[in-house]
């Protein structure tokens, strides 16, 4: 076998999260990661600044998806409903439930990372915000809508989470949108 | 003068945010801050867990305002006007400009800061949500009504801190308000 290895960044997520629900997170170390993947620290170092990142490897993945759907909304189309249609986008992209439920359970468990999941998100609402600004939406609308939607997929994700084996994220991210157009418009 | 200092906390509050502003979170002891204030270290630690605190002081009173005001708001309101009523509360304590925009200036500059905001919004929201079942809001309405209040009072703080030398935080929250509902109304 080379040194070349297929999908060294997969091996190293997946052998990270391996490791961190089994032992804690705190508790594991980089150089146990890159052994588990049967990898190198030198390798780990190249696809990830530490072991807090490999846990939000999918960020900017998942922010191009959503801004794209955002970007590429109808024209005509309200706020809301671009940020709609982002939220979509992304309940497309996070199917492995699974998956999502181990990393939740890391990223609960330890307080720094639930630090770094909410900037996460943050970075995520000041994306929509600036390019619903782009579609010409004024201030303070743009935010605020931006702010609603991550908050829609927050709860949406953590529903997802807690409800049956079978669960779609989208359908999910659909009721909770209702829900919020309910909620706010109820004066 | 004897051992005991009038207002003790306000006074390290005060340096500190004076020593901030001038130098940098990162450049300022904790021995400077007391030495800045007339007091000793020991002083500092009776108060606060390290020079991060400082700046989140008053958090735990905002909440209790907050809180109290939703948990007071009249029975039949709907929860975005219990949020509303909480909002418009804790704006009643936000008054002093100035020293909001030197706080705000100095979390700006520090993404640890910045996280640790995050993070105290976040309690904030969570604590306004378990208020709103208390009255009897199912989820995902309170968790999503509380979301979306932070979002309002984080918007309108921000264009209060940016707005006129004596504008009124509690005129932004109502604008903002009414913009959120607005924006998700649209459909």
């Amino acid at each position: 076998m080379g040194r070349w290895q297929p999908n060294s960044r997969g091996r190293l997520e997946q052998a990270a999260l391996e490791l961190y629900v089994e032992r804690g997170f705190a508790q594991t170390t980089v150089t146990e990661i890159a052994r588990q993947a049967g990898l190198t620290e030198r390798t780990f170092f190249r696809y990830f600044a530490d072991k807090r990142e490999v846990l939000f490897s999918g960020s900017a993945e998942l922010q191009e998806v959503l801004i794209g759907a955002v970007a590429g909304a109808p024209e005509q189309a309200a706020p809301i409903d671009a940020v709609a249609a982002g939220l979509d986008a992304m309940g497309g992209v996070l199917r492995d439930l699974p998956r999502s439920r181990r990393r939740q359970s890391v990223i609960s468990a330890n307080p720094e990372l639930q630090e770094r999941e909410l900037a996460k998100l943050a970075t995520l609402s000041t994306a929509v915000a600036d390019t619903l600004r782009g579609r010409g939406v004024q201030e303070p609308a743009a935010t605020l809508a931006a702010d609603a939607g991550i908050a829609v997929f927050r709860v949406s994700f953590e529903r997802w989470i807690g409800g049956p084996d079978d669960g779609e994220l989208r359908r999910f991210i659909k009721d909770s949108l209702a829900e919020l157009k309910a909620v706010t418009s109820a004066s």
